[in-house]
This record gives C-alpha cells, structure tokens and sequence, in this order.
C-alpha cells in the first residue's frame, strides 16, 4: 500500500483526474454519504490532504464528479441566506431549482442520476447529497404535524415538475418562462412547509 | 393483402393475441392517437369487426395491450361522475390516480412506460391514453387564467408522488396509507384546478 510519492505528489496532471474517477466510483457504488475522502484517496493512491487541496470538500468533490456547473455554497446560500419564513424561503428554493435545472450543463447530470434511480430502482447518489445538504436544512424551518411527509411532497412537486419540462416535454409546460414557473409552483410548496 | 379467411374468422385462439400484438407494436411504434382500429387489424390480418368483437373499442384495445388490470370506463366513471366542483372532482381523481398505482398488476406496466419516457425522451402511449381520457376531460371543468398550465402542474405533482413513492421507495413517503396521502395532496390539486 505505498503511496506513490513520483509524480502524484509534485501535483502530476493525472492525479486530479484520477481522484475524480475515483470518487466517481464510490459515489456510485456507495452512495454519498459512506464515501469519506479518505477513502477517495486510498483508492486514487494519493494523500487525503492532496484530494482537500484540489477539491477543499467533500460537497465540492461531489459536485465536480457529477459535474454539477457550480459551487454547492453558491446554490445553498442563495436558498437559506434571508428570511427563513416559509413562503419567502419556499420562493428561494423553487427559484434555484429550476435556475440549475435550466442551465444544460447541469441538466445533463441530474437526467442521468435520475436515469440511475429508474433502471436500479435505488436513489441515486444525487438524492443524499440533496438530502444532507438542502432538504435537511429546509426540515429545520419546517414544524408542525407530518413535516417530513410534507417536505417530501415539496420534492416530489418539484421532481414531477421536472420531469414533464425537462424529460417530456409536456406543452404548455416546457415553454413558459422560469419567472412564471416559480410564480405558479411557489404557493403550493408553500403551503406545504407551512402546515399540514 | 388477402385476409387470412380459414382459422381466423372463426375466432381460432391465436386470433385475439394477434390482435394484441399487433396493438402493442401500433401503440408503442405510432403512439395512441395515431393508432386505429383498422390499422391494428390490418396488421394482424383480420377483419376489423374481430377486433371490435373482442375488444369493444380503442379505448379497451388499449387497457388490455398495456394489461391495465381494469377497464378504463370502470375508472372514468369514478373520477367524473357526482359533483363537478373542483375540490369533489380533485379528491375522486387523486384517490383514483393512488388506487390504480397501488395495484401491482397495474403498477408494472406504468413503471414500464414511465422508463420508456425516460429512455427515448418521448411521451409513452400511456401519456396520450391519459391525455384523451381523463386530462381532456378534467380541461372541461377547469376554468380562468393558464389553465391548461394549471392542469399539467397538477398531474405533474401526481407524477411525482408516485415516482418518490413506487419508484424511489422515499419514507414516510412510501408508507403512508392511501387515505393520507388523499388527504394531503388534494387540497394542492384542487387549488391547481380551482385557480391561478
């Protein structure tokens, strides 16, 4: 199990990429949450540090592995900065939602995740990370009875939504403006975070 | 273009599975709306009565090629008879929309469609059979601005609770009884139906 301290350490060209295969990997097979850095970086044969270095996180390491076109923190803040009542945080997370969804360079790797859910029939790697890093936040502004079942009404409002814009197709949906989406979408998920 | 007049016309056994075969590759290939009676039997090489004589109408050739374990009339019923108001309409057709998915004898062929939309990027035939039936029907009691947007974002939210539920297997999402998620989800499908 020696390191190979050559090339990889001096930041050879190949090193990042083979970290991202890596992680690749074990984000597939493992899901999200049981894949560590350390383990990345066992299996790509380089120090844990040098995996920090490049990537800094593991949400970081994610997002480039799926080649998601932005920084995790960007999205998230834009979600959870601000007032976190209800229906102005439901506006937020609709809007963000669909601005990644829009943007064809993160389209393509949420349509293949959801790909991955349908032909497994197991939740893709996708799903814990937007599990541990939004719907668990959204969960700690949501009370009241049943609020993990709303919440997950919430998602599968927004899923369905995508897949008919996104996947289908579906007239007039596809064609309105994101402005408009959000305008129409944001009071039920709303209503959904707000009560019961 | 002879028709085949020995066994068949006499309703030989192979007839009616002919039949059936030749509707699932009609269905599957030029999608519902294009998919005639004549043209179905022309393929099989009947005459078009045998296929009337077996299936009684386009509607039921359908149900039966994709094994819909209940006539779509036995549903259509339910949904629209007794009071047209929007919030009565939305709960017969959420309860419906559920107890259909909750069979698992019709739950195979919708989770097939459903992965026939995702792997060609095309609507199913099961989309249009919808559309013909039930969402066309649904249009004629929905008024006010967007509405027919309003209607693709209701069915959209039915779509999605059910790929959470019967694909991605998502808990509580996936335990709840049919009862709560009637009583959840109906009071947002009628607020789609009911206004913009």
């Amino acid at each position: 199990m020696s390191k190979r301290r050559g090339p990889r350490s001096s930041g050879a060209p190949d090193a990042r990429s083979q970290i991202l295969e890596s992680a690749r990997r074990s984000f597939a097979e493992s899901g999200y949450d049981r894949t560590t850095i350390r383990g990345v970086a066992r299996d790509a044969d380089v120090d844990p540090s040098l995996v920090i270095h490049y990537f800094g996180s593991k949400e970081n390491l994610f997002a480039e592995s799926v080649e998601l076109p932005m920084s995790p923190e960007l999205f998230i803040g834009r979600i959870f900065d601000g007032d976190p009542g209800g229906a102005a945080m439901a506006e937020r997370l609709v809007r963000v939602f669909f601005e990644v969804w829009e943007r064809p360079a993160s389209r393509r790797p949420l349509l293949g995740q959801l790909r991955v859910a349908f032909s497994t029939g197991q939740p893709p790697p996708m799903g814990e990370f937007v599990f541990d890093l939004i719907v668990s936040r959204v969960a700690e502004h949501v009370t009241g009875p049943q609020a993990e079942l709303r919440i997950e009404m919430a998602a599968a409002h927004l899923l369905g939504v995508a897949m008919l814009r996104y996947v289908v197709g579906m007239e007039p949906l596809a064609s309105v403006s994101v402005d408009e989406l959000v305008a129409m979408v944001t009071p039920r998920i709303a209503s959904y975070l707000e009560s019961g």
